[in-house]
């Protein structure tokens, strides 16, 4: 283990440490995989909701940043003056968000998606009269089965509705890929963009993300642009699936023994208000760091119970580290994270988190 | 479906609406319950994190409130001077807590509990110099194997502990039990009450909790307390295991269908940051009312499926209102809640969430 220990004092507990030598390493990281094959990088922030992170990958050479609410996008526009360019990959709907995005493009290089005329129709309405047009990108479903037109004809339709609609330019094509998706994405994107360059328009974005297959990102050469999330910390899932190591994992959860109520036995003071229910196809909430010995096999909201089948070592009182299963979700449950930084920590807000709207 | 409709103009979604006629029929219905069996109720306030809830139940004539942590009490307190007697079911470990702990026993009737002597031995030197002595409960294991000393012997030998300790006082026997252990609570709280008395202490407090099996509290006749969480607002899981219907039901998400990209698929702006990923045993992340046939199948973050067999007769733009599987971690997961009371809507924000030291 050649994980940072965290310095005294410690915060109270539960506390989620962020570690920036390591977030520094992840940035740097994939910055230089996408940088060697062309690529733009835009990372998603919502696996860190926090402006000073925006700012390491902008100054790394992110050319903007992707936010999924406009709420989210608000909060990161607020605590970041720097960030000039947004993509929200979210169908936006209702007359309260529509405002507020049109508030947003006032702001910044604004950019959303849209996957049906619905979504494309109350995006006109409101840009219509605004000074400047909103870039609408189509969401393609290459096989995630969420949002997005699910075939490349559908795509270029669309991408004709938006150029015909007032407000609006059409600004390329996006989609959040199926695991281990880059020839779907390639054949999706290919076929997609000859259509709409037929019908005579540009294709100036294509835009794919995920951390798990960020390091495939170039076997999809149509993709002009990445949008990795969790990649900025990393988390259990990713290193299970070989993605990276403990030592890449910037995150983590500081817990405190509270209960040793039997030998194999220990309760800690994070549950699922910290940890959260999120499993992502894993067994247990979380890696307890230097004890692989030891699963945490149930939660609670407040109560983690971490047994093996020894003595289980633990005494009341004292820490553990736990690698979360999903790095993005524990972000969203705390007001604070503990920057740990050259040996200092220091207590950084979280503005975009509980950003639903 | 008799549940009531929200008045328009709706908030923006996702937004968690709680019925306040529904809040008024579920306390209303278990105080009766308790009344009726000589049991006191202090309500866990897990479930609303909300001042005026607390207030409701007070007027109904809970005796106190229960909290899990003490940031919690303190923030429930604050909110709510009302409330003059708390209990915190957990172990209180570490300086800074201890001393938030002491702080706030200045301000109101204080109990917690222990389940070993190191947590003991804390909460006495915290306390040894403090005016009043605090209330300690032993926690006991009952069955559901988290945390609490598992056998009665152990419970009489830690009341003898806490009761020779400076600053203490032993308060009597707390326990969380296993589904449907009303008697395994008896024998274990008989048993332990026998050997405490016998040891010449008193036992003035004996709690259990939990709203599954609420209705049987009084088949542990032992029992003087009872601590019921969900009950005040219900949710899916209760539903599923035939505790209440629908209608009992007083919390629900309300969403917007911002995407249907299928013909059985419909997309809501409700994720895992809203409905959260606790599945309880259940299939599914909740229940749409009025669409028995549909399926929550799969969230992310801030998308969630939709599925059915046949075509999911749902627009763009439509919303749909949810029952989560689990209320209590819905509340959580939001800095307001929408308060639905006789046509009108209210917007009350949630001072105890997030509260998790």
């Amino acid at each position: 283990m050649t994980v940072t220990q965290p310095p005294s004092p410690l915060p109270e507990t539960p506390a989620v440490l962020v570690d920036l030598a390591v977030v520094r390493r992840n940035i740097a990281r994939f910055q230089s995989y996408a940088d060697a094959h062309g690529l733009k990088v835009r990372p998603h922030i919502k696996t860190h909701k926090l402006p000073p992170v925006a700012r390491m990958q902008l100054a790394a050479g992110a050319v903007g940043i992707t936010c999924q609410k406009v709420s989210e996008a608000e909060a990161m526009v607020a605590g970041a003056p720097e960030i000039g360019d947004v993509l929200i990959t979210y169908n936006i709907v209702g007359a309260g968000k529509l405002a507020r995005l049109a508030a947003l493009a006032r702001r910044v290089a604004l950019s959303v998606v849209a996957d049906s005329e619905a979504v494309i129709a109350g995006l006109s309405a409101t840009f219509a009269p605004e000074p400047k047009p909103l870039a609408v990108l189509v969401e393609c479903d290459t096989g995630a089965r969420r949002c997005g037109v699910d075939r490349p004809e559908r795509a270029a339709a669309l991408a004709q509705v938006i150029a015909a609609s007032p407000g609006l330019v059409f600004g390329g094509l996006m989609t959040y890929p199926p695991a281990g998706g880059a020839a779907a994405v390639e054949a999706f994107m290919v076929e997609a963009k000859a259509r709409i360059e037929a019908g005579g328009l540009a294709v100036p974005v294509i835009t794919s993300g995920g951390t798990p297959s960020m390091m495939q990102a170039a076997e999809a050469p149509v993709t002009t642009e990445y949008r990795p999330g969790t990649y900025v910390y990393n988390d259990r899932s990713l290193v299970e699936r070989g993605v990276c190591g403990w030592d890449d994992c910037a995150l983590t959860v500081l817990a405190t023994v509270v209960s040793v109520p039997a030998p194999g036995r220990a309760i800690i003071d994070a549950g699922s208000k910290t940890l959260t229910s999120d499993l992502l196809g894993l067994s247990g909430y979380g890696h307890v760091l230097g004890r692989p010995d030891i699963a945490i096999d149930q939660l609670s909201e407040e109560h983690g119970r971490l047994v093996n089948e020894g003595p289980i070592g633990l005494a009341v009182g004292e820490t553990v580290r736990i690698v979360p299963n999903h790095a993005c979700v524990v972000t969203n449950m705390v007001d604070a994270v503990y920057a740990l930084d050259d040996g200092r920590l220091e207590r950084w807000p979280v503005p975009a988190r509980g950003c639903i709207t």
